[in-house]
């Protein structure tokens, strides 16, 4: 079998490693030439976009902000999985908090904004605490400005002031104390069954996802039976197929929605060695019709982002039940160049590996490693 | 890094899958016409054997039988682990019957045989019941007969008439009534470190591997502790580096060894799921100089090779736990096609697990699985 994955980056090599051993081959579409290429390597193959859209069993995609023209022509092959409607509700937020309100499924409360006069009313209703998101092409913190204090406003608007809002209109939500951030990942197959692995919480720095910890500590059965239903109210409600991630903000006992992903997610790398069947493997097999595969969990995992750095001793590779995913890139600032998976026992088990961890990285690039070792070691 | 493998088969694909996260890219030499191939496509790469060899890291092998003119060659890089006289030991019978007696490690009494005639001096020593074998060129129950009954002797004589004892010397061992055989893989570093999965017991039909599982039942921490130290003897005698395969005879509480592998080994396939760091993960580690993995077991697995049957239901992965792993090669009377393997939490879940298994599969290409079945549930 054969799916093509549009984007090239690594999302579509792990699908490519996990395709292998099924006997699927994962071929990429480089979005930015419209070229078909290896997934790890990068090199072009000997096959057109048009060539390998006919020769592919389904296509898929690694990121949601897929040009709308190459998502037309994927989804009138009819092998586009999950379907365009539902890639680009996680490429527009207008799009997804349509779907979060016509679904009931609570989320930050929020209000569209196509003039930035309509800022004022926002304050009023919403207070003067707020998240500004532009409704499209938004992505690790980009796209998105703050309101701490009403007295800041008009300096608010002016920084907006440049932005076409008839084109791309913004987001306003209302700034949610939330306790943490967890996210759900989960799968649903062509039959509309549905899998959800054990919720990760997910620690940011700068607007970018630096480490999961999975299953997250303290979430107790009705909590995780809550986001699996969550999960389950959106996936059928858009007849999704394949991997779909949820991004949630615990207040309490209530989950509110923040973002959905409809691919494999960030969030889901710790199921590499923390579960049975990997995202990157049960993406695959909801797309090919394939039964899914378990979804529990072994042991508890931490993924930690290497984010920024390309230099950092292997040596950290002595840490029992530690793996690196190297993604092969050119180092820049913020960009992902690969992450460390790794598993424990218990929570204290896993604190004391991200201890040793810490020992084996430059620090400044991973500002989230030693609190949360410690925060685990006393869990 | 880069590691060159000799060999082009479903070894170096798995070593290929496995390097790929560490940022290790495996590059395989097809040995039939010196080609340097991509392990997965077997597609030539662009560059040729001297090439490949100058960029290498380290250089490998995924089988013994490589041609001596290419491992020559390859240890004259001083990049060749584990080293060429570690890789004909496992080519040749006579080297490794040497090294087990140099090294005191308990193995089959055993004869080395160059003119037919010395048969007669075999049975008067070692009995009428023995196993003769080319001490080069065997593989998967090639090049091996039986003699179980003095008075077949001349018959037997007259089949091995042709054969050029000179070039190749028969290795006559006594049929041993042993009650399983077991396998240990395990990992040495350059460093000497050495770690060893739990024993795997194997069950063979028509001198083929049919069914692994791990860790083998019935084994108590003596008989892991006698194994491991067999290994060890052996390992550190050879100074050997990467993963050797060591299969072995039990026969009460004694462990005989019957044969060296000198790479990743189809009896180490359940790692992949069954255990922390999979073999093809620990070897390219060791190779590369970095730290060795985890080898602890996750549960109990099994490992169910595919053997020259190329149509089955995919609905076997909807057995939790299964993963099946193809290797896309083209179908041929008893050739490995791919495997299957299952991990459980006990071995009565896992006979369950094989005895569903048992239902999508041609059972005629599976003639050890009902059976294995119904032994686990009743384990």
């Amino acid at each position: 079998m054969r799916v093509l994955i549009y984007g090239a980056g690594q999302l579509a090599q792990m699908m490519y490693l996990a395709g292998c051993p099924l006997g699927i081959e994962v071929q990429a579409v480089d979005v930015k030439d419209d070229s078909v290429v290896h997934p790890v390597s990068k090199l072009p193959l000997e096959l057109n976009l048009t060539q390998a859209i006919e020769a592919a069993d389904a296509l898929s995609v690694e990121f949601e902000h897929v040009p709308e023209r190459l998502l037309e022509q994927a989804a009138a092959s009819d092998k586009l999985l999950p379907s365009m409607s539902n890639i680009l509700i996680g490429a527009d937020r207008v799009r997804e908090k349509k779907l979060l309100e016509s679904l009931n499924v609570p989320n930050c409360a929020h209000r569209l904004v196509t003039d930035l006069t309509q800022l004022d009313e926002c304050v009023e209703s919403l207070g003067e605490r707020l998240i500004i998101k532009a409704s499209r092409d938004g992505y690790d913190g980009y796209g998105q400005w703050r309101l701490t204090d009403r007295s800041k406003l008009d300096a608010l608007k002016q920084s907006l002031q440049g932005l076409d809002l008839d084109a791309v209109p913004l987001i306003v939500e209302q700034m949610v104390d939330f306790d943490r951030e967890l996210s759900m990942v989960g799968v649903r197959d062509k039959q509309g069954n549905i899998s959800t692995y054990p919720l990760a919480e997910n620690l940011h720095y700068k607007g970018q996802l630096h480490v999961s910890v999975a299953p997250a500590p303290e979430v107790d059965t009705e909590l995780q039976k809550r986001a699996a239903h969550i999960f389950e109210t959106l996936a059928s409600g858009m007849d999704y197929v394949g991997v779909l991630a949820v991004e949630m903000f615990q207040c309490g006992d209530t989950l509110l929605v923040n973002e959905l992903a409809p691919r494999v997610h960030n969030s889901g790398h710790w199921t590499q060695s923390g579960s049975v069947t990997d995202q990157f493997e049960n993406h695959l097999r909801a797309v090919c019709g394939l039964p899914l595969g378990d979804v529990a969990a072994i042991g508890v995992s931490a993924m930690v982002n290497i984010i920024g750095c390309g230099s950092f001793s292997r040596e950290l590779l002595s840490i029992k039940g530690s793996h690196l995913h190297w993604y092969g890139k050119t180092v820049r600032e913020k960009r992902k160049m690969g992450h460390i998976n790794v598993g424990a026992a218990d929570y204290a088990e896993l604190g004391d590996k991200l201890a040793a961890l810490s020992q084996y990285l430059p620090l400044e690039f991973f500002p989230k490693l030693e609190k949360e070792a410690r925060r685990l070691r006393n869990a």
